[in-house]
């Protein structure tokens, strides 16, 4: 762990950072997340007894639209034109949760970390919103950066 | 655990249920998550190395701006004319973590569940972007609803 | 026919006209429009060779978001908060089109003809933007207003 | 017509789809579309009574501002740095209907197809929000796309 | 002038404040400001060298979509139904300089003064984007609440 | 001065003129203003009466995420991927007001005036909103461009 935050000038103060002497670069960034819920309410979701295309298909929908909408939710993010969005989930029965997985790309100046996080926790609330009439003790967990390439920092891949 | 899952059809679609049955309310809402980050990000969020104030001012900011977009975000919200949102940040130094809390209010058809899991969630992503350039392996876990009131569901606790 | 048109003032200049001595009452409005394509293309979306569920979910939950957009969209619409808007579809296969249909409640001061509307274009339009790699020649017609009650104008069913 | 909706992946989810190895070309696309209503309200925006001007003046605006809305209301649409849009009115009185296009140019990976058709409908749309305090019963049709041209898939024309 | 910046809680950190005990009542807000700019400039908007209608229309429309977002661009400010936004405009040749004023109803529990700044400063904002290619000296000055009426604090009128 | 109103086509109509033809050049704009207020307000706000750090944070946060927001707010701006916005406070005890400046850099084929210009009006908001419980006479003035480079037009500097 090294460096300033750079959001922050010398006197403390937020600043959206200047990134115009940036190289636009190919950049990708994919994270992850899980959302905790009853096993019955997972079998809602999953069997059937709740119309499961449309619950995941809503929440896939929300998270794409979300990291559309990432610089408009993060203060100091920058706009950035994504080349790609994809809003995937991995049922766990035996540990009773969903796991939500985005992956996005861009050809920009920064990095799409933020965008990637943002389609998750948006699939995640969108989830909890589809299922909270019958279970509003779900949770989310382990929501992280997953992995990221390009850009002057090169690659991440969490531990 | 009972019910239908109230946003979707007698054929499985999705829809913004109807409410306008119900009777306004007055309704709250109170939200938690928790950024788990190296020590040494901690300390410089709340030792000055990183300007604590406007890190989390930021964030703060963000959560609040974020719960007035809910309806934007979650496909099947009901859009509310919220009373009052608050966030709040309480450092956990031993467990070198920061609970966010929100706290909602409004008088309406129905909850605001959502706007206080909203708020939570994107003051989250805000910490992680204002610290990511020192700390990509943050993560965010133990999101949920601590209580809410109001309406005809009543009033729930986190168990 | 009669009267003038209320968004213009006595200059002929636009505004957003004064609702405040309106009383608020239960205001329902149902509007339709249909999307004419290639018969091959209703049978992708209808028969599964084109994943059907997922084309229609989006296309509804974008016409559902869109109604709570229309304030924005929509210069001089007043700001509503919606109990209700569902959208459906309803396949036509010997006119190789699709109806699709929205119906908007709200509690208000004004009606929510302009929600249902926007509903249903949204919904063509995302309908349009799924299948337009394999016809671009799709077109939307028929779009209109079904009934609407509620109001000082009361009720109005389309002839 | 040919090749897989390319919105949808192998196990028929909503996606948006990768365009980051597409070439940045230049892209345009003409949509046009007719609001049919009576001859006494195309009398009144086209000859004063209405006043015609701030009319066509405010659903041109609409227009134009719903094209730099697109990515936002059609969940799978990518984002674009829009570099035209242009909305304009012809009367038909024989028809006693409008005629309105739009014409949008990008430089871009992907076209502008979608921000010329959600120009043409949501001028459509604030049309009728001018003037259905005397006239509920307008509707629109034949809203399509003219004309593209720029990208891999090259010229298109309406026939 | 007395009491506490009601928007920071006793930390000093921001915060949206409770309005949930407040009484729904009927409030106005009236608010203005100047452009200047040179008077030829002035000449080619109200003389028709410059089509006065379009650059005028536009910037009305510009205010009254602004102040339906007002909720959206000030942090702490709460999300309002508002029921009336009209936005005028009065040359003065004499001081080469144009007057913005904006009025705003609404039935809610907090007033509406920053609607009517919003309204009045994103028309200054177009007029210079209207203006900017012949007069990029224009300025904006004098933009202040007029006067506001309802709510606890009563009546004000600037002095 | 010279030229026409480059937003007007031949019929005086609004439009979002062609910049397709334009390079992309590096562009950069500095906008300032002026909020004046009672010298007990401006006392809060800078000796902690009222906590100062989080009127001029909220402040600081508002005006960058409105640059953002530019093109949805000015009905004609084409939307740009800016690469940097700053937002800066300085005191004048003697003047009793407070000067605001934004500066903002683009990669792009137009400038950035607006967003500059737009960033400095909405931080003024914002303190207008978080000092207006005790001070509802503040007021706006001095609001233009300082300079802007690059682009065809090239430099300017304010007289």
């Amino acid at each position: 762990m090294s460096g300033p935050l750079s959001h922050l000038n010398a006197r403390g103060e937020a600043n959206m950072v200047d990134v115009s002497e940036k190289a636009v670069t190919s950049r990708t960034a994919v994270a992850e997340g899980y959302v905790t819920m009853a096993p019955a309410t997972l079998d809602m979701i999953l069997d059937g007894t709740a119309p499961k295309g449309d619950v995941l298909a809503t929440a896939r929908i929300a998270g794409i639209m979300a990291a559309k909408k990432t610089a408009d939710l993060i203060p100091l993010c920058h706009p950035l034109a994504l080349s790609k969005v994809t809003v995937d989930f991995t049922p766990d029965r035996a540990g009773a949760r969903l796991r939500v997985e985005a992956a996005v790309k861009v050809d920009g100046k920064t990095g799409v970390e933020m965008e990637a996080l943002t389609a998750v926790t948006v699939a995640c609330l969108t989830l909890y919103d589809m299922c909270k009439a019958v279970d509003r003790a779900m949770s989310f967990s382990g929501i992280r950066l997953v992995e990221k390439s390009g850009g002057r920092s090169g690659t991440f891949r969490a531990p």
